[in-house]
């Protein structure tokens, strides 16, 4: 168990203090050139500078210097779950990215059409990159195969991406692609890694024997393959790990997976941050912690578009007196990682982060960006430790130690 | 295995990048008096300080703070091997410092010469520091011992200090030194710490009763004692963990040594900077990582001479220009530790760090020093950490997780 958990697990005190965790996804931003300023730092912010006058700031490692964060570790480490101890395969996350409630038993398996030519070889591994108008009835009635003894879910993704679950009671999670990674060549058989997941190998080649038959006659999409076959791994309540009623309102249903993983209520969140705010006002007497989640900051920067990502955070501080009006105990403003417009892709520089409460060491900070972050009192600091200390912001946690 | 490596074994990927490691010996200093400047702050260095405007600053950790470390640590941080986890015994270090080419059988000691009394009594440890001129021909002795079944080194290294080398298989490295850190009393028998080194204890007492007969007659040298007797420990090498080709530019032969200890290529480096420098750019298209190694710094500040310490910074300062003009993806200057001049020794301060890469979230950075470094986008750092951000800098690192 980490420290962290066996910490708050013990020292963990109830009261009536609200914590807002607001997520702008990739916040961090970088200047494009020396002297310049980041997205963050471009932006009129003048609701996030005024929390910053009231708050501590710093810059939170996603993980370890130089390592750049999908959204799964990248929340977990948000969520104080060491993202190097709780590692999510990729079939899950596949799953958890379509809103799709994986339980305990579930093993989850990303798949992938494919073509094969006459000789049952591998023609195209994306089956023509297929649309999703064409893809969809195809899972529709791959999700009509039938195995004894497990429930079998087939959902589309997009194009030619699905998810596949199986459910079912002494089903293992640790099994290999069967995506050999080229053409010319057959699909693998599944192999198991381990004992307990030989039951596992028996469902998938009989579920890959009725898709064959089922797929026949579909062009280009007449097979598919199975990648990233996942358990989602134990993982603690966030409840029991801190106590906390916790509720998630996120638009994106990654999101709402990740949140779903440490088993916060996932609330409907709308469409748009106004929505979500009105969410939060009205479920406000119903939890002691909200998980709000802003999506575009991330996807303005894949865009590379720099001016774009400017606008969302605007957009983003426009929102803030909704919630600010709720008086939480405390509010945290972070990113899960950064995400450049010049680099159109995450990275692993250092997410700009603020917390706000009467608790605050108040560092004199007269705006929220990377530059007053990095002077600010919260240091640089591993994003897992954000959760400990807005648990003592709350006053949530007792003494350790006499 | 260490959390760096565990990652980046996993994410490493190639590209054509370049990064050079340039590491000046002892870098940091201090101030001699309050409201002063440091060696690296009072020496003019355009160069560097220009690379500081479009790079980002830091202060690494050596070991952990307050750890003062030997060259063998400081560096294996630099090369992102845990120096806690990764301990090379004294016979190693020893060894490498001569450009001795330790192989993974091979038992390294280093070896004082002594006076012993008529009784067999040690009457100097160090046999009146006898000069280098007298002791090689001794070693030149002591190496025709002939042992079945194992070869035996014996090479001087100065005035009474040589070092021993036992090669064969089955030889264990635990074995307590014979060096009863007393006068007056017979030196110590060899004694095995572990089974796995009853065999190298054998071999150390043929070695010793043969090295008895042949010195005898030598006095003051007329015996010598085993001291930090020790293997290689495994390593794995830098282009397994990192996936990149790595070649070593270094004048004296203890750097030598501790890059051939991760597996690099050491290449011919002249005497000076310039022919360092001139070495880099001609194997330019060889290498994917170059460690480049400045030794003045180091000793400048050991013999306590502030001055001295300027002018050779001052000297690096000037070479900058032939490595920046290679436009390495990557460039970084940094040192293993500090060795300020008023301590006349290696000391536990953190070290001025600078990375240059396109990817930097430039911090303004107006000059390379160590207060700059104090509010640098690097913050304080364990000097481990620098790897995985050197790598990702040069865009050789995956994303983790989804």
């Amino acid at each position: 168990m980490s420290e962290i958990h066996t910490l708050t697990r013990e020292l963990q005190k109830k009261n009536n203090s609200k914590i807002v965790l607001l997520v702008a996804d990739g916040l961090g931003g970088l200047p494009l050139k020396p002297g310049g300023k980041t997205e963050l730092e471009t932006a009129k912010t003048p609701n996030l500078d005024a929390l910053a006058q009231r708050g501590s700031l710093g810059l939170s490692t996603p993980v370890i210097p130089g390592i750049t964060p999908g959204s799964g570790p990248g929340h977990l480490g948000l969520f104080g779950y060491d993202p190097l101890e709780f590692q999510i395969g990729r079939g899950v996350l596949e799953a958890l990215g379509i809103d799709f409630d994986l339980g305990p038993d579930d093993v989850a398996i990303r798949g992938n059409f494919c073509t094969l030519d006459e000789k049952g070889l591998i023609s195209d591994r994306r089956a023509g990159r297929i649309s999703s108008e064409k893809a969809a009835p195809l899972c529709e009635k791959l999700n009509k195969i039938k195995i004894p003894g497990v429930e079998v879910f087939v959902q589309h993704v997009k194009e030619y991406r699905l998810v596949v679950v199986f459910r079912g009671p002494g089903l293992g999670g640790n099994v290999d692609d069967t995506d050999p990674q080229a053409t010319g060549v057959a699909p693998l058989d599944p192999v198991a890694r381990d004992e307990g997941s030989k039951k596992t190998i028996e469902v998938a080649k009989e579920f890959l024997k009725q898709a064959r038959e089922v797929l026949k006659n579909d062009q280009p999409a007449n097979f598919l393959m199975l990648r990233g076959i996942a358990k989602r791994p134990p993982i603690p309540t966030f409840e029991e790990v801190y106590g906390t009623k916790a509720g998630a309102i996120a638009v994106y249903p990654m999101y709402r997976g990740l949140a779903r993983l440490v088993s916060m209520d996932v609330l409907d969140a709308g469409q748009t941050i106004g929505d979500q705010c009105a969410r939060l006002k009205q479920a406000w007497n119903d939890y002691d912690f909200f998980f709000m989640h802003f999506k575009y900051t991330d996807s303005t920067g894949e865009d590379g578009n720099f001016e774009a990502k400017v606008k969302r955070i605007e957009e983003l501080d426009a929102a803030m007196p909704a919630i600010t009006e709720l008086n939480p105990t405390v509010l945290i403003v972070t990113g899960d990682h950064s995400t450049p417009s010049k680099m159109k892709s995450h990275s692993w520089h250092p997410v700009p982060t603020m917390i706000v409460a009467d608790t605050c060491r108040f560092d004199g900070s007269k705006e929220f960006g990377e530059t007053a972050c990095r002077f600010g009192g919260l240091g640089q600091f591993p994003a897992k430790y954000l959760m400990p200390l807005v648990l003592a912001h709350a006053d949530r946690l007792e003494k350790f130690g006499a």
